[in-house]
């Protein structure tokens, strides 16, 4: 990575992915319609033939404004993104960005959804933004971190009080699909938390950086999904551990080793492993207690019915 | 109804119970901490020796001057609350009161928490308010109605644009013990929209009567959960229909026939049967659609494991 960026150049980025990710922020503001009061023509398309994939003019509008913003400022760096419409050649520092991390919330109006960047250095977090709207005075929360430097909330250093023990009343992310892959260990069902489903893994990551939630597993998402979130994760104090891809399990994770050496713009598209993330001193009990559920009668019906 | 209350008392309700809805709502504000930025001493305490059912100084609080409010304007009214302490000889007309509905979130800094007002009146749901943060100018909405008198956002008039048909790229609600009890028809299981667990009933409720969402399921809930939203989505023109008792299907709902002749205290405590709420146009479709779950050696595999 410091072959790569400057101590100078770190400091700067670190001003800069909280600046992008304000501009960002204010644009999906801007697009978002406050339920029985605006109604605001989003220009809804489809990705897929299902209709169950949607996109939207804010969708795009951010990515647009996004991409020349970073280009702009960092002309020599790539930018790969969910909207992205085409593959180039790229560079070994990249900006993976996902505009609005939520879209199918944010189109029906339900507040819970992120904008996310992330600088990724020959496939190592470097330093990673989230936007995300909250109901206090500025109507948003904005996360940043770059490594080595800290977390800021807003731009300012944020202390993180990390918790050190699983707390009985608390709520925690798992991904829809939780059952057909993983099963909690029995001692830990009961102590596991209060699953909440927000539809956005980005908020859900921001969820966690902020000491709301308790822990979160992810499940095969795209490396835009939980790039802007790992590097806040990481300088916040978590722990994240990746599965292997030979299924043996959680083990740390610290990069995207596929993208470690002169990744192709395809490189970026295949869906990552699940990955797991927690305070770093539960994260041990944590993971021993989230099993790979083995391919089983049990799991077979599970899979067929919702 | 009318035997109790005049046009003058209904149209003097309204005016109160939006008032009532953000007084409560301005006591959690002053106890919900920004993550990060603020921390507050909740004082928690559990109702449960497992520590799963948390109780604040936020849902005290609230309770207590919500409670004092009510009575001083209605002396010859009662109320009953989800944290109250003791029973009472009770009245015909009846203020059931969520004070803090989603305490889980709430004491984790989660911004998905709602505080519920509603009015019954020999078991009719006359009256209703809701208070829920959001991420606009003042940080919350309030949704407020009266049986006859239709719906207010913010204290103003709220023509609420229904939805007639299921939208592919929605969004719904459902107990987390959906599976346990009910199954989606194989050629509904597409198009039933995409779950959101947000852990507040009358939060998710709100969500539906501002069109965010779709349709909703709730369990067995407690009449304090609903008591608020019921005459909200009536008045928005939602249709809502009940289990009934003897597990014969979806009936229409239109009051708790449990508390139509003198009821007692302890009536008001009773679990409620599940119910389904979705717009009138599609609650035909939605409830034929949506069955309950014949015990069975899948729901039986289903029901022991998690």
């Amino acid at each position: 990575m410091s072959d790569s960026l400057t101590p100078q150049e770190l400091a700067d980025i670190f001003e800069d992915i909280t600046y992008f990710a304000s501009i960002s922020g204010a644009i999906l503001d801007k697009y978002f319609k406050e339920p029985g009061l605006t109604t605001k023509d989003l220009e809804v398309q489809f990705k897929d033939s299902d209709k169950s994939d949607p996109v939207t003019i804010a969708d795009t509008k951010a990515q647009e404004i996004l991409t020349k913003a970073i280009l702009t400022k960092y002309p020599h760096h790539d930018v790969i993104g969910e909207e992205d419409k085409h593959a180039t050649d790229i560079s070994n520092i990249v900006w993976v960005i996902d505009p609005l991390d939520g879209t199918r919330n944010f189109l029906n109006g339900f507040p819970i959804y992120s904008s996310s960047i992330g600088l990724l250095c020959n496939g190592i977090p470097v330093a990673g933004a989230l936007y995300i709207p909250w109901p206090n005075s500025k109507r948003h929360i904005i996360l940043s971190a770059v490594k080595g430097l800290g977390v800021r909330i807003n731009n300012e250093k944020y202390k993180h009080d990390i918790k050190t023990a699983l707390n009985s009343s608390g709520i925690i992310t798992l991904p829809g699909s939780f059952s057909k892959k993983f099963r909690f260990t029995k001692k830990f069902k009961e102590k596991s938390g209060e699953l909440r489903m927000g539809g956005s893994i980005a908020y859900e990551l921001s969820l966690l950086a902020l000491g709301v939630s308790e822990y979160a597993v992810i499940g095969n998402s795209h490396i835009w999904d939980v790039a802007g979130s790992i590097p806040i994760l990481l300088e916040a104090g978590y722990s994240i551990k990746s599965l292997s891809t030979a299924n043996k399990g959680w083990v740390t994770f610290d990069s995207f080793n596929h993208l470690s050496n002169n990744p192709k713009y395809e490189d970026y598209l295949t869906r990552i492993n699940p990955i797991l993330v927690s305070p770093m001193d539960s994260m041990e009990y944590i993971s021993a207690n989230i099993e790979l559920n083995k391919f089983s009668f049990l799991s077979f019906i599970k899979s067929t019915i919702r």
